[in-house]
């Protein structure tokens, strides 16, 4: 990690797609220079902004390393976000040299579904089974591909047989896939922010992800489904801002006070850094199943710009997630303690 | 109820569940003072409020009543939420002796399913069917036990051999229970605040609750739900923010004051005071059909914790459901009216 | 048109419903003075507000011509909305003679579904299939009136026979309709406003309609559905908040850029003006496809009184698409440009 001095300016930079804007706008709303990588197709867009100071274009988002000497020159930060991966490659985030807010071997864990579910399995969270063998199915199951992205490449299947003949159907024979257990109950998605200086989870707002096109399945009627069948598909476009039963709010704390908790044994020493999205379906018995942990700002925190009614309770001015990690990165340079958040 | 002089400081008190966060903070923005009373496996999460001056340990919160001398000590003003019944038992917010926010006498109303009907019905809402005979009924009906809460407890069946099975599957042979025709539309629930003070109504939000599992049906399909039939559950574990056609809105204000009207000849003289909620079905001729009514804030109004598109049109402040309970107490106690909202 | 000083003060004035509480309260934040037209049912509801300062009770929206001369007296300028078309009838925005925010030739070709489906066809945004005959239909569609509004009139069917039943059964032989490929995602509504002042299009905001009954379906198992069978209705009742995966924002821009542009060289030379919203449906290969256009301010921008998550990225306090009118009208004052933003 580069040693940086309190009384430098930085700059505050990330790819432009995912939560870009939210990230940027909160930095700028904290004191910060900002500035967006894109590609040529999004600069215009991007440039609607006032407060992205700079756009750096790029050909592509794997030539992204090529501009670290330049973005060295800014004294850069860059905060990652969901589509980090997709743009860089899987293990594309270990190679950025330039100072990285969060912890990178956290996405290790994170990127392969049985380290994340051993993971999860530790902190002692509620979990759908995993199935390692077809032939122990016995109830609706989900199919998830390795490395499947935004909710493409899930199937659902009813039974084993159902199971056996649609991962011929959509040939995932000679694939890495992953067999949960689908929980019936309604989907709800935890969005968190770690804080390393004061040793916190915050809980920043909830959301229903919108999916296409499982979430217009039931707008069809069932007499047209049966005649034109579909298979649903779970590909993310949007979200849907939700509030949670207050009686459920301290067990949502506690499921991230002990993936924090586990993160800094599993992860030693630093564990978990800033925000965290827990994926959770909640039965009729008011049970949370966590079925899935993302280890970085999610799309969802978009719908809060301007503050959730979570934030509204602890601060007294609009607080997204994106504005909350540059917050976080002011104080610790203010208390020269950005290493405890940068990697 | 206590005398109590204007110059005093007051607290606000509440159970902390619900819609407690929302109660204190804007009892807080009001300038009171505030106290949770928490059990055990709470106060921690509660710790984490600022605007909380309070938290007071509490083993069972049938133990509530053994508070009220400290309480009345702090000049307490209890504010009441939908989780006081569950948590105090049929009858408990009777046994109250603190001064209390809002008419007891309504809750005996709103508890009796066939009270409730009855008060709706004279205030001339368009209501469901209710049918007293398993004969009588001709539709798809939906069942509902007699102090089921958050919507747990409630079945629904498509015609009178169905219903005489599930009434059968599900043990209702000996319990109370409610038939009431199954309006075919979608749900809206509208979040009302009735001012004694200025003898006014206003809307202060709409939301969509979420339930579980019937909120997630929609997303299996049709296939797949008649080879694993499911029984949709009921389970209210949060809230979607909406607005409402604006055409409909004064058909949303004329049924609020004739729940407001009639509840004054019902439960004379005060009748309904503070928040309520009308939770309706509209169906496509734009009809509203009251299915429920709640006297008490609602955890949906936790969705407008800054404020609703509503409030936003009256007030040029962040307005909750909350804060507005306690504008009301602010207003009078300076108007030295406290009697007529308090029981 | 009239034309109008910098120095006259005017008024906005709309007809009440639909969205005008949002464009009268936008019209006092920017300093006009408000002026609502109400029929005697809603004089008392559209009262409440104190951001209107005078109502003027009209017997039937169709005597609104009426009014003109005392309009005029007042520095008049109307903003129309969604209802003014069933309010005053096919061709009734045309015969208004005082200033009028927007283009009414516009409305002819939104009015139309056969021009309309041109006009988007040729700004290039991908559709669906359009049937002019029943022969041609092979997959599941929709079939819409003409002149249905907010969704009603409206039904799907699985393919041709159905199709032909259906016609029959709902009686629209003799009646205008529109057949539409169904195009299997989800629904998502995006508010833009184009001002020709700065020649930009903005996104306002992106909502998804709650219509009665199909948004109820999903929550009636299918085994339900199957002993009592439903036709889907498409009755528009609210909205509900979203925002887009970001990655989805540059191609919303495009499209919009699109129809604006193409709009000048239909309805040379001004094309659209203020206020439209493309109404969507995105595939799961994250597809949009268009499927409808209203080229005023539609009632899902009522969800946004206070800003949204996008319009929160531009602006430094609140502005709603009722305020962002006023705001342009106010810099036409200004610039002395009404003309350009006035029919």
């Amino acid at each position: 990690m580069v040693i940086m001095q309190e009384d430098m300016n930085y700059t505050i930079t990330t790819l432009a797609s995912h939560s870009c804007l939210q990230i940027l706008k909160g930095a700028k709303d904290e004191g910060f220079a900002t500035c967006a990588i894109a590609t040529s197709d999004k600069t215009a867009f991007y440039g609607n902004f006032k407060f992205i100071d700079e756009i750096i274009q790029i050909e592509t988002y794997s030539r992204f390393y090529s501009l670290e000497e330049k973005l060295k020159a800014k004294n850069a930060i860059v905060v990652p976000h969901g589509s980090f991966v997709a743009y860089l490659g899987e293990g594309g985030d270990e190679k950025i040299s330039l100072p990285y807010f969060g912890n990178k071997k956290v996405l290790k864990i994170e990127g392969d579904r049985v380290l994340q579910h051993e993971w999860l399995r530790k902190a002692k969270l509620n979990l759908p089974k995993a199935y390692s063998q077809i032939e122990e199915v016995d109830k609706p199951v989900i199919v998830k591909l390795y490395g499947a992205k935004g909710g493409s490449g899930y199937f659902t299947a009813v039974n084993k047989k159902q199971l056996t003949e649609k991962l011929k159907k959509f040939h995932f024979q000679d694939k890495k896939y992953f067999i949960q257990e689908y929980i019936i109950g309604v989907p709800v998605y935890l969005q968190y922010f770690y804080s390393p200086l004061q040793q916190k989870v915050e809980l920043m707002g909830i959301d229903r992800r919108y999916e296409t096109n499982v979430d217009g399945l039931g707008r069809l009627p069932s007499d047209i489904q049966l005649n034109y069948p579909l298979e649903p598909s779970y590909t993310v476009i949007g979200n849907f801002p939700i509030v949670l039963r207050e009686s459920l709010l301290p067990k949502a704390y506690q499921m991230a006070d002990k993936v924090v908790a586990s993160s800094k044994k599993i992860i030693p020493p630093k564990g978990l850094i800033g925000p965290f999205c827990l994926e959770t379906i909640i039965t009729p018995n008011q049970e949370f199943y966590c079925i899935e942990i993302s280890c970085r700002i999610v799309a969802g925190t978009n719908l809060y710009i301007n503050g959730s009614p979570y934030t509204d309770l602890y601060y007294g001015q609009p607080m997204s997630t994106g504005r909350r990690i540059a917050k976080e990165i002011r104080e610790a340079i203010t208390q020269r303690r950005l290493d405890e958040i940068l990697d």
